[in-house]
């Protein structure tokens, strides 16, 4: 019959390591069975009774008492076990007769250079460290869960001001200049930075970065909670930002889990400010398209690795809006007026333009929102499928009548606020015998008044149908550009060509970036580091050449929360 | 001073061709400004009050009258025109001395093994004739918009009843064999084949195939409305599934406007079971990813038509359920859990899962409502990151520590029900020194006892990292397999594999068809077509060289809607 034997200790503080380490060697004394070393959590305690290690004193312990329990052959063996414990809680690792200072103060003395501060004290020691680290001017690697979202907006807001990252916290993985952080992997240098508010995520984009032959300058992660809108993704910003500066890198990588809509999007807007590819890979984020600007929107994280190492060996040609020439338009000039024959072009139109402009009304909308209030009477930027049985009851379809559309060309383009026109020509058996003979003079006259009213008209055409075709397509697309319109056969071409004019034309003014940047050359020095928490971690430093300084942490006043708390607030007093 | 003047005209049917021929003719007389000639419906009223062409009368015409209002210098000019107008109407098309029937029975006599019928006249008439046709055996091409819902749900009940295509209402473009119907483009025979619940869509994609220098064999039009709840998909469907018997159809291409989201997933399982690539297009709809099984998703029509071009010329290995050898499973097996210590790989295997299984528990959900109840506890499919806070309070992360995963290993595969486990092995700095080397047992352990119990557990695992790695790569898979593991290093690839063998241990009966078949050979015929409405679709198939008949339509009892009724309950009551 096994005998069960428990020893709550409270006020006590070992870290996790030393507690598995406790664990194991309990377990493997003669005569144990099993044996549980844990805080006295409600999910640990569950974890407990599910493996038969409860007894009455663990179930009454708290989230502060360390809870050791034994399941032993005999009551003997179970004493023995219990009776052993100080003796290996002392147990020392030999060979580490080096110096081992015991706070961050004196660490940073004894290695002024190190950037880099690795925490992974338990969760609530854990801010008031990466809050020291900060006001020293350290880049702040925060393993540490359990740490509340509050903290966490405190110590980014500081760290905003002062250009330094908060990786975490929960952050498992960072790979600064070659040197691993926590979780990493060892993975060459090479074109392509990393941003991650993943942990696994950004060991695994940068794992298989490696096996596919490439690599990485930087990897950053940030923490899984940086990217929820109470957090707002200051770490996220910064780590892209400093990574569009740094020459080395000519692809970053974004990667996160799931993250809040408004805050993807918001990334999506820092990535487009990148002047170089980025790489998307949001978990669960399902994007209108694959390629648009210099972004790239993965399936996933293989597939992010997979597209980094194919832009960086090939850089692409990034679009130029420079090349849109926006200086010939008005002042005021700033709307799109679609007005298509082709119901599917003119819903596909609306799609992409989603990614250019905030609302494209339509009278036959994707979404319910954007009905036009009126199809007669376009307004801001409106899309008309005059092919849409409100138009044509009695009346034949608008590609094969081209009335309704040039008269409705020639409203539109008295609006001063209009600065792009769409349309479509679809020719083939069916259509008009010559759409371009009637839609080109007008598209012309449109374009002449334009301009003797000192405006720019942007007239954008897709034309479809082929060579084949009665009317064909060559000779269509010569009568259209010769009337000055902007021609291609590619609907999705014509619509991102004009979403980035509109886009242009409508941009607010940027905003002030709030942050202060992060200075590039902390990130490209040799790294060196203090780590406080898990000893691992600081083998792993010493492990990789780097230079890096141990601290023998211990909980301020022995782990009494009490007595903490009124040190803590006499220290507020003093500074 | 501008004079106008109107004549309303009720109870007369003239196609819309011909009302634009007499719109352009008053408009183009001596002293004419402008003209209208159209039924009196609200919108034409709205188009004609904008245009500056209304009058007291046209204020009050309804939708059965016909409108001719004429703007002119003076009274004169504008009485004369008027005043010609039916000289204008009675003008015949010279030339047109053929045989032209005046009913569909009269013209399938003339021209019996036509299969298709093309029917255009004005959307209240359109319905009776399209039952004509189907009652004779015919498919059709049902160009005609506003028709009723009620109306497209009754014919394509007897058509799907009868293996025929409904292609259509508002259905505007159809390819078969080469042959045009309605709008369509030129475009060579060749080896794709293209559905489309998209008029314009049909035509963007089949010229863009023709422009990237490959060709179609059919490009089936289904009408807008087919993808709604309402209407099912019937004529979707049925096209499909014929196309996917063409051996000259190597690539299917569907393509549709916003398709109602129950409807699209239905449309994605008949995909499935095509047993050649598909390419999938829907405007709006964001696929989970761009590929699966043999789905391709594209980002948009030119996408769509790049894809399908590829594919074709570069036919793809398609993946094959047999070589998932589910007859090892024994019966009731067909669970998945999933026990990971990375919460991104956890988060992205239930981003994909869900592409094969309804449903996924987890303790970290993508979605709140797959939260698991007890983490401690799985229930069907259920993926545990077990490096969640609540697993890692004063305890260490499972990446350094595999004790609880192992015990979590062993429960799971107790469980007669699971079929699949999951596990993730995350080698690296930080993580255990040798993981492999404790889960690997671990895992050769449940898989004997399995199959000792006469069950087969498959136990999949991604392994993250590189041969740089202190653990390196290369021994941990070794380990990994040796122990009767799968492995790889791509997490999609892990999770793809484990959702086709859950997706067969879990699937239903596949339910009988409703429909019946699609001749095939009535595709494959060289097409001969009877025309029923706009004239200019006759001549068009005239000048491909397709056998045709144009049936000189009128509404039956000039179009007198009461006695119209009457007539039609008379032979109602006679069949």
């Amino acid at each position: 019959m096994a005998v069960l034997k428990t020893e709550i200790r409270s006020g006590v503080y070992y870290d996790s390591a030393k507690l598995m380490q406790l664990q194991r060697i309990l377990a493997d004394l003669p005569g144990v069975e099993d044996a549980g070393v844990v805080m006295g959590t409600e999910s640990n305690k569950e974890i407990l009774t599910h493996i038969d290690l409860v007894t009455p004193e663990v179930k009454s312990a708290t989230t502060n008492d360390l809870v050791i329990v034994v399941r032993a052959e005999n009551d003997k063996a179970a004493a023995t076990a219990i009776g052993s414990v100080d003796e290996i809680l002392s147990r020392r690792k030999e060979g580490s007769g080096e110096f081992r200072p015991r706070s961050l103060e004196t660490a940073i003395q004894n290695l002024p250079d190190a950037r880099w501060v690795l925490i992974s004290v338990a969760g609530r020691f854990a801010a008031a460290l990466a809050k020291d680290a900060l006001s020293n001017g350290k880049h702040v690697f925060l393993f540490s869960d359990n740490v509340s979202v509050e903290e966490e907006i405190e110590l980014k807001s500081i760290a905003s001001q002062k250009g330094l990252l908060v990786m975490g916290p929960d952050c498992g993985t960072a790979i600064i200049k070659g040197a691993c952080l926590g979780f990493a992997n060892k993975v060459p240098a090479g074109p392509i930075g990393v941003v991650a508010a993943a942990g696994t995520g950004l060991q695994q984009v940068t794992s298989r970065i490696a096996q596919l032959g490439s690599g990485i300058t930087h990897g950053i992660g940030t923490g899984g909670r940086d990217l929820s809108e109470k957090v707002g993704a200051v770490t996220f910003k910064m780590a892209v930002e400093v990574l569009s500066r740094d020459l080395e890198t000519k692809v970053i990588v974004m990667v996160s889990k799931p993250p809040a809509p408004k805050i993807a999007e918001e990334m999506i807007k820092v990535a487009l400010r990148a002047g170089k590819p980025v790489v998307v890979n949001f978990v669960s984020y399902r994007p209108s398209t694959t390629q648009r600007d210099n972004l790239w929107f993965a399936t996933g994280m293989d597939d992010a690795a997979r597209l980094a190492v194919e832009l960086a060996k090939n850089p692409p040609t990034l679009v130029d809006d420079q090349e849109l020439k926006l200086e010939r338009f008005a002042k005021g000039q700033r709307y799109l007026r679609g007005l298509f024959s082709g119901g599917t072009l003119a819903y596909e139109a609306q799609h992409i333009l989603a990614d250019y402009l905030p609302r494209v009304y339509a009278n036959a909308p994707i979404n319910k929102e954007n009905k036009m209030a009126n199809s007669m009477a376009s307004t801001e930027h409106s899309i008309i499928d005059l092919g849409e049985d409100e138009f044509t009851v009695g009346r034949l379809h608008p590609m094969m009548d081209n009335e309704l559309r040039i008269r409705r060309l020639y409203e539109e383009a008295k609006d001063p606020d209009v600065a792009v026109i769409m349309m479509d020509v679809v020719i083939g058996y069916g259509s008009h015998p010559d759409p371009a003979s009637e839609l080109a003079p007008a598209i012309k006259t449109v374009i002449d008044e334009a301009e003797k009213a000192k405006r720019h008209l942007e007239v954008i055409t897709v034309v479809t149908g082929t060579d084949d075709d009665p009317q064909t397509l060559k000779n269509q697309i010569k009568q259209l550009k010769d009337a000055g319109a902007w021609v291609s056969t590619s609907n999705e071409e014509v619509c991102r060509y004009a979403g980035r004019i509109l886009r242009g034309l409508n941009a607010e003014a940027t905003p002030t970036p709030t942050a202060t940047q992060v200075d590039l050359a902390s990130l490209q020095a040799d790294v060196s580091g203090i780590n406080i928490g898990l000893e691992s971690f600081y083998e792993n430093l010493k492990a990789q050449n780097v230079p890096a300084v141990h601290v023998e942490w211990s909980p301020p006043a022995g782990d009494n929360e009490k007595l903490k708390g009124i040190l803590e607030r006499m220290k507020a007093k003093q500074s």
